[in-house]
């Protein structure tokens, strides 16, 4: 289970931040999908690290070799397996991270269940990099989905305490989508990326990092997807949701919101559009309802943890002597991954709405 | 997938509100494991309806009826079968809600789904009666991981605006959710149960419903289980969580709270306890780094969504006629299903944490 | 995995020789398709005991009782469970069993694996009784291939050295595969199932038993069923095919004949027939090339190993006592289950192909 | 399912004959184990062609390239992800074979299956080449395996008409498999090698192939290894040896031979040996009683077919005009694929046993 996910679309990923490279393989794919690589191109720059002070100013070459599954651009139903060197390797010395781990990091837990064994360099494969395989696996499927009719779409809903408008989850668009999701810092409200910028600088400056919730929905899905129990829509998302570094929230429509809420304002009226399709006129549900879709848009939110790399001293453990200790964690690291997060969250949802489609 | 879940723990459940009975396999389970039929019916009787106002006034027979896998008391590691009869089967006139499907519920994107022909009595298979099931399987497992030292216990954290007093993350214990576990209204704080109570029978008299959430704690977890990725408690708790009709959040730790911290708020310290454990002095992660349990308490929420079966008219479609219609909700239904949602979210993580250990 | 099987259709069987009941939950099945009770009751037949000599005198009540997932006639889509009851279960002492295993049967390596705790009453969840299961499932299946224009059938190809004529792999019908359905004992030439019978009953009389070989052919199985390495259409089907007790070998086409052969001889010449179907003169390949079908009949045949329950005694262990000893099997068995094994082999090809289509 | 195969051990295979490289990773892997690189050299030599005359004379680097899950030569327990670079992909034009698919493969139905659009260079994903990523994946579990105690060995037990003897079931002995594994061509009697390479050659010189059988034997598999129904160590291990290009059939114990035997003769007397260990006197079950293991030799059988590929004119269609044509197979290929085989096989069950272990 653990890297391997999915059914009728099977991911396997692999690699560490330090390994010599980190990649995946995508079985399960349909054959005869021509796919556009300057579009995998993109979005996986919108994940890289190191265009701004807001991100990590770690330079990472991102660049996907396709070894397989790929024929003059268009799937061959074969497994498709990309591989992405590690050209920043050379390893100082990690060896302080089995002794000392580190707050917020999977360090202690990992070496519990490894017995020490697994690789530590860099968080190895609990590192955000092996995100890059998950964004390089949506960017093949949601072209698949595109041509479906299926689009998907994220912004920033809120780092630190700064909201941005969420999406309308009755009117949204694709072209709205679309849109956003060429962006390195997607927002819906003017003004509302100096005011993140912002508090992501001051995060920074602080040696410290924040949190915040990546908002995404899907347009085009038509109803009737999904299983009722353990195959819904929401069951899948989540599952492979949580497989994101640093999510610890996921929720769908009005999510936690609807603790709030009395049946008669939380329950969506149906009623026929102009062209006879039946929709809800409002999407408190959203798009899923008995973890089935019910063709308006889906909605979901994710929640990001503050990046636990901060270079302030902190208090840990050093496990050689059983004694309590201090560590500032070295390195470059972004003092807030919700921006990068964004493509990362709506490639994981390509994924898991192909594989039920 | 659909109502089949778990890897080393299978469980497949059966059953619709007005089939025959419902029930549910649970295959992989540990020979040799003496389980109590009373403690079972204990957390069964938790679950079922009509207690008193709070809950509908429709009384279930949720007496499970054991075909296989028990003998003399003691599990024989073959597939453990329990049925349950739906005594409650007189059917009176469904055939309604398959031309008026019931705003929020699964009527409409289900006959899509499966084109008209599934069961719509009673909501068929996406019944919350169906949870009677995942009781009975969770009840099995916490048995069994109770003898490992593992506990887990929850209580409504809100009602509508009602606030209980959420578990302290650290210094919860197992007599505390021992103590909340044999309750039906389960709450932390004198008085939050009349406040919650005069809310529910607020919305019964308005013919409406109302939401809430559900937090629940798991003790005793040692370090080192669950996987990076996708295999994480995270993705797993939720992959089952989501299969509870009415979920429409999950989150970990301090879960949508983390998105307002800053890093150094939100990294829990490390530290060796008096016994030479590893401990966090905080535990904002809810015990999972990683993906991984790091030995503290396990916590999380789940939302869930006020009851769609309300009694007041809704506005509908007729799939018939192609028009709008009005509809109102017949029969006796819950003004609000959290306190009975609580055996039902620590049931399913009892099953999700013994599958993974 | 152990009892449970597939992708698309999820089967989940339980129950033993002395539980209250055996049963099986089938999850996926189309939604729609009516299912007649008649041909489920009529394979059924084939398999029950004591109907004559050949086979136990022991008389099994195999009514199912479908509790979900049929409403008038016609599939939900919700999961289909059938039960059915075990009259016979006042359990004579079985406990010898647990110190002196059977030879040929899983008493001893099942103490080991469910270190004493598995059911052991007629043989527990390792009974040929569960195989009544598989016929529900299979019979269930076999209706909507049918509708599919797939048809399935076999024979009795050997007992003991009688050997039965194989099927043509390129003539073969599915008008003759019908014809074999119906029957208990079924054989393509004339004369064989008498010198069959007398096999078996001499086998009988020697309080002893018999194997042999069951070849299933399908026809109507459309080309490009089946995927490359692991999900390949032989793969699948030896993934069940294996679950009915006494199995000991699986073969496709020519299968272990192929050893024997030249390339020239061995290779399938394609051509177009006068629909312009592509076709192949010969079959030795058996239908499938690459692990996807050609769209010529699928042939296999399965090996069955003879009713390790005999009357004679047997040389085993006290596993109390850790000495050598002399057992006796009581009751009454098959002196072969060569004829009641052809609608369970075909049964679970049903459920095999369905999942793969 | 298709390429990705396993539970707690998932392996997944990429790459086709003529893509930029090959790969397997395998996911769940023990951390921990030291890997001796030169031992999986070893194995990956034995399968590798252009030895001699008895295989093709095209030359394949076969030197894997591990990307991750290694570090310092132990497994780290993260995905072990190894490529095969294909150095030989200059590829003539293959366009051909989609016009006139070659007998005995699998280009017809591949390209129904995949609707023209797989790559059929050397046969693509296909192509036996990727068994490579088999014999690296077995030759890591393998030494898991043998720290364990349990060991795999295989020889050709015939080649057309020629046979070599059968292990002794009950008498084989790890030092004789683990003498027998170093060899590229195992037999067990002297003169059997030279009298198999004259079939071959002698096929090879009438433009033409031949088949033949591997026999496997695994010791030192502990008792009650394995699960009931579709568990069972048969099913799990034909499901993965299925995924072996031209494998036909798959037998355990005395397989096919069991339709012969009485159940008197087929049943294997238990008895305690001097260290007081449970034994049976004979094997016929091979070591496997209800899909569990026994603690005997587990024994099976493995039936190869003659390569498809031979350069004899032979009939095939031209899907272009519809019209039958001939067809000349071009290029290098094994008059018999038997020998190299074998490693494969042994690859395969070591797979198939840690992942029940």
């Amino acid at each position: 289970m653990s890297s391997t996910w999915g059914n009728k679309i099977k991911i396997s990923i692999f690699g560490g931040s330090h390994t010599q490279a980190i990649g995946v393989v995508i079985d399960g794919l349909p054959a005869g999908e021509a796919i556009d690589m300057d579009e995998i191109l993109c979005q996986m720059a919108r994940r890289a690290p190191g265009k701004d002070k807001s991100s990590t100013p770690r330079k990472e070459s991102d660049t996907p070799n396709i070894l397989s599954g790929l024929l003059d651009g268009v799937l061959t139903g074969a497994p498709l397996a990309a591989v992405i060197e590690n050209t920043n390797t050379r390893s100082r010395d990690y060896s302080e991270l089995k002794i000392h781990p580190r707050p917020g990091h999977s360090d202690y837990p990992a070496s519990v269940r490894y017995q020490g064994a697994n690789d530590i360099r860099g968080g190895g494969h609990f590192s955000g990099r092996l995100t890059a395989c998950i964004v390089f696996a949506g960017a093949v499927c949601r072209q698949i989905l595109r041509r479906r009719g299926v689009v998907i779409g994220g912004h920033v809903l809120s780092v630190g305490e700064v909201q941005d408008a969420p999406f309308d989850p009755v009117e949204v668009t694709s072209q709205e989508l679309e849109s956003l999701s060429g962006r390195y810092f997607p927002v819906r409200t003017a003004g509302t990326e100096n005011a993140m910028r912002e508090v992501i600088e001051e995060a920074r400056l602080s040696l410290d990092s924040v949190g915040g919730v990546v908002e995404c929905v899907v347009t085009g899905m038509p109803a009737g997807i999904g299983s009722p129990m353990f195959g819904g829509v929401e069951n899948v998302l989540a599952s492979i949701l949580y497989g994101i570094p640093a999510v610890k929230g996921v929720e769908f429509g009005d999510g936690f919101g609807v603790a709030k809420l009395r049946g008669s304002e939380n329950n969506d009226a149906f009623y026929y559009d102009e062209s006879g399709a039946v929709k809800t006129r409002t999407n408190h549900a959203g798009g899923i309802l008995g973890g089935i879709t019910t063709g308006m848009p889906i909605v979901f939110r994710v929640a990001v943890k503050p990046t636990p790399s901060i270079a302030r001293e902190q208090e840990t453990v050093d496990l050689r002597t059983g004694e309590t200790a201090k560590l500032r964690v070295q390195g470059r690291h972004d003092p807030c991954i919700v921006p990068r997060a964004v493509p990362v969250v709506e490639s994981a949802a390509a994924i898991a709405l192909l594989d039920m489609m």
